[in-house]
C-alpha cells in the first residue's frame, strides 16, 4: 500500500483570491496546499480589465505569498492584445460571482480571438449559458448547452488555445477530447468528489457550475485517470492521465454567514489543502499515480508556463495518516471577528493525507 | 381582468403537521390557507403505524383545528387491512424526513396491496428510489427511475387506487396519465413554481423530491391547466384540469435554524397561504379557472372522501390586491423563543392575492 508520495509542487489554473481581508487570509494558503503556480481569476469588484489593475493586484498577492508564481487574467478580452500578460478569460454573463459584466454573444469578440490566435494567447471560457426556461436551460445543463459555442469558436480559430474552465459534465469531457490538441479543460478538486446530491441542501458544496450526475463525475474521474499516451516527449507524461485535463480548483472562499443563509453564495474553498484533497480522491479512484500529471505538469505544459527562478519543480511530500481532520473553519481576520470564517471543503472530515514536507 | 374568485374550501392531500410546539403553530394555519380537508402524513417520531396512534394524533389535530376534516395515514402498509382508516402510505427508504423505516422491495407487500385492492383502499407512494452512483441515480432522476415500479404495481393490481405523491417530473405526469383511471398524482404548490435553479443555494426552496428542469415544471403546469374532459358527471368538472392531478402541498415546516445551515432540512412551508399562492401561480399561467378543480374537487373525487357535516363546500373568496406580502417568518412558539421561526414559501414577496372571506 502506498503510504507516501513525493511530487513537484502543484499548479492551480483557476483560482479566486479575493480582495482585502479575505485575500490576506487566503493567499498565504496557496502554498500551504502545495501549490506554487496559480492562475488568478479577475472577477473582483471592480473586475480586473487592464494591465495596470492586474499588476497592482499581482504585487499585492506576491507580497502575501512570495513562494508562489502568479499569472493574472483579465475579465474582458478586449484589452488582451495590448497586454503584457498572455491570458484572457471570458466569463459568460450571470453565472459566476461578479460576472454581470460578462459576455454572451461570442461572435462580436471574433476579431479579438483572431488576434489572440495570432499572438499565441490562451482563451479561458466559463462554459455556461444563462438559464432560459423557455429553452429548458437551467443550472444542470447550462454547461452542456454551451458546448456548441465552444465548438463553433474552435472551428473558427482552430489554432487558438482554449481552456474550458471547471468542466463538470460528461458532455464537456467528450467534447474537449474530440476537439483536439488546442482545446483543454480545467477540473476542480470538488467536482472530482461531488454530485448533485451533495449540494442539495448543503450550502458549502454549492458552487457554479453545480456538480452534476454520478455519470458526469465518473467521466471527470475517468479522464484524469485514463491511460492515454501523451504526445509529449517527457517520459513522466506517458500513460498517466490526459494531457489536456488538468487542475484548476476554482477555490472560491466565502465567509460562512453568506453560505449558511437563505441565499448561499456559490463557491467551495479548497486552497489550504489542495494536494491532500487530491491524494484522498485519487487514492479512492485507485489512481494515485495519475495525481502528479494532473496537478503538476499538464496545465503548465498546455499553457507553456514556467515557475519563477528558484521554484522549478521543488518537491512536496504527502503522507497517508489516520486522523488528518480538515479544520472546521478558517477565520478571515484575527483583528476583525465580524469578517467571519470560511468553512473549507470536507470540514471536520478525516481526509487521510497530509503534506509532511512542503516545497518552501 | 379577474380581481376576485369564490371557490369551495380546498383539500390538501399531502400534509405534514409535525408534533409538539411545531404542530401547535402549524395546525391552525391549515384553515387560514383556505384548506378544510387535510390528508396527514405519518412520518413522525415514532412513525404512525397503527390505528391507536393515528386516532390519538387525529384528536390532537382536531383540537387545534376544529374546522378541518382530517384523514390519517400509516407509515407502514402492514396494518392497513385491519384499520378503520382506508388509506395507506408507503414511503421509500431514505428519501424523506424520518423515513428510515421505509421500504424498498415492493413485492413483499403484494399480499397487502391485494387486500387493499379488494377493500377499495388507496395506496400512496413516495415515488423515489435511493441514490445509487453506480446506476447514475441521484436526486434529479430518483422519481423517474421509480416509475417502472409504479407501472409494475399498477399492472399487478390494476384496480388498486394508487396516488403518486408530490410528482415533480414530466416523466411522472406522462406515466400517470397513461396508466389510467386508478392511478393519480398529487402536486405541491411549490413544484408548480420552482425549478432546480431555485433551490441551488436557496435552502428554503430545498425539498424532497427536489424541483427539477423547466420542462418538468411546464409538464406539471400543463396537466393542471389542461382541457381534458372529465369522465365524471359533475358539470363543474368539465374541461378544466385533469381529474387525476390534484393538490397535495407536502408543506413541511422546519425552523430556519435547521434550514439556514450547512445541512438544510428538506421541506417548503406553504400551509398558511395555500390558496393565495395557488391563485398567484394559476393566474401567472393564465389558468385561474382551473384552480378550483385542482385544489377543491379532483382529490376528493379520486379518494371518494367527504368533509365532515356542516363543512361541505363552504366558500372561500380570494381577492387580487397589491402589496399582499408573505410574512418573513412564523414564530414556532410564543413561550419558547428557542424553538425558532419557520420561513414560509416566498417570504417577503408580494403574491398579489389574499383570502378576503374564509370558509369558517
Amino acid at each position: 500500500m502506498t503510504t507516501s508520495i513525493s511530487i513537484p509542487s502543484a499548479c492551480d489554473f483557476h483560482l479566486h483570491l479575493r480582495q482585502g481581508e479575505m485575500m490576506k487570509m487566503v493567499t498565504p494558503q496557496v502554498a500551504s496546499g502545495g501549490v506554487s503556480l496559480a492562475y488568478i481569476m479577475p472577477n473582483l469588484q471592480p473586475p480586473i480589465t487592464n494591465t495596470d489593475m492586474a499588476l497592482k493586484y499581482k504585487a499585492e498577492l506576491e507580497a502575501l505569498a512570495p513562494q508562489v508564481t502568479f499569472y493574472m487574467t483579465f475579465g474582458r478580452s478586449t484589452e488582451g492584445k495590448q497586454s503584457r500578460y498572455r491570458r484572457c478569460q471570458v466569463v459568460s454573463s450571470g453565472v459566476t460571482t461578479n460576472s454581470d459584466a460578462g459576455i454572451e454573444n461570442y461572435e462580436i469578440y471574433y476579431p479579438v480571438f483572431q488576434a489572440m490566435e495570432e499572438e499565441g494567447m490562451v482563451l479561458n471560457l466559463h462554459g455556461e449559458i444563462p438559464s432560459d426556461h423557455q429553452k429548458n436551460i437551467c443550472v444542470m445543463n447550462a454547461e452542456e448547452k454551451f458546448l456548441p459555442q465552444l465548438e463553433k469558436i474552435h472551428n473558427a480559430f482552430p489554432k487558438l488555445k482554449i481552456v474550458l474552465e471547471h468542466a463538470t459534465s460528461e458532455a464537456a469531457v467528450n467534447m474537449v477530447k474530440r476537439l483536439g490538441d488546442t482545446v483543454a479543460c480545467s477540473i476542480t478538486v470538488h467536482h472530482l468528489q461531488l454530485i448533485v446530491d451533495d449540494w442539495a441542501g448543503q450550502a458549502h458544496h454549492f458552487c457554479k457550475p453545480v456538480a452534476k450526475y454520478p455519470q458526469d463525475r465518473q467521466a471527470l474521474r475517468e479522464v484524469v485517470a485514463s491511460g492515454r499516451v501523451s504526445t509529449g516527449t517527457d517520459v513522466r507524461l506517458f500513460c498517466i492521465g490526459h494531457p489536456r485535463f488538468f487542475l484548476g480548483t476554482d477555490s472560491a472562499p466565502h465567509p460562512s454567514h453568506v453560505k449558511e443563509t437563505a441565499h448561499a453564495h456559490a463557491g467551495v474553498f479548497t486552497t489550504p489543502l489542495v494536494l491532500p484533497y487530491l491524494a484522498k480522491i485519487f487514492e479512492s479512484m485507485g489512481s494515485l499515480d495519475k495525481l502528479e500529471n494532473f496537478a503538476c505538469h499538464f496545465g503548465r505544459q498546455f499553457y507553456g508556463l514556467k515557475q519563477k527562478d528558484g521554484f522549478e519543480d521543488l518537491k512536496v511530500t504527502l503522507v497517508k495518516e489516520e486522523n488528518v481532520v480538515v479544520p472546521a473553519s478558517y477565520q478571515v481576520s484575527n483583528e476583525n471577528p465580524e469578517a467571519g470564517a470560511v468553512v473549507p471543503f470536507l470540514a471536520n472530515k478525516d481526509i487521510g493525507w497530509k503534506i509532511s514536507q512542503n516545497f518552501y
